[in-house]
C-alpha cells in the first residue's frame, strides 16, 4: 500500500473495481451505503470491518442508524483517495453479503 | 421505560441528569461527542454501547471517526427525546471513563 493519492486512469481503474462505490461530493473521498437486515447484522460487519480496518491501520467514517451504514473513506495523509481506501472499500464489500 | 416524549419540567430534570448532553440542533434530539486515545478505545466502547442498544432495542445514530464518536439520541416512536434516550445516554456515559 503505497497511500499515495489515485489520479487520472490509475484511479479510473480503480474505481471500475468497486463498482457500488461513489465519489463523495465537495470533497476527495468515496462513499457508499451498506443495509442489512437489523441491527445485529450491521453491527456484525462492522466489527468485521473493524478489525481489519485497525490492523491496517486505516479507519474509515461511517455513520450508523439501526440496519443501515454510510461509509466514506479517504487517505488524510494524501488527503484524497489512495489504494488504501480501495483495499478496504473490497474489504467492506467481500463481507457483505446482502 | 414508557418511550414517551418527556417535555416540560420533566424533561428538564431528565437532562439535568446528564449535563455533558446537549439538544440537537434543527431536531427534537440530545447529542454528545465521545473522544477516546485511539480507534481500538473507541471501538471497545461502541462494543459494549451497541451490546446494551440492542438488547432494549432502542439504538443509537452515530458517526465514528478513528477516536471520535457523535452520538445522536431519539425516540423515533414519540419523534422526541423520551426515557428510552435518557437510559441509553446514561449507559454510555458510564462506560466512558476518559
Amino acid at each position: 500500500m503505497s497511500g499515495q493519492k489515485l489520479v487520472g486512469s490509475e484511479r479510473q481503474e480503480a474505481l471500475s473495481q468497486i463498482p457500488q462505490w461513489k465519489e463523495a461530493e465537495g470533497r476527495d473521498a468515496i462513499k457508499r451505503t451498506f443495509q442489512f437486515n437489523d441491527f445485529k447484522e450491521a453491527w456484525a460487519w462492522m466489527n468485521k470491518v473493524a478489525d481489519v480496518a485497525d490492523k491496517d491501520d486505516h479507519h474509515p467514517e461511517w455513520f450508523n442508524v439501526y440496519n443501515k451504514v454510510d461509509v466514506l473513506l479517504a487517505t488524510h495523509t494524501c488527503n484524497g483517495v489512495s489504494d488504501k481506501d480501495i483495499k478496504l472499500a473490497k474489504t467492506m464489500d467481500s463481507f457483505f453479503q446482502n
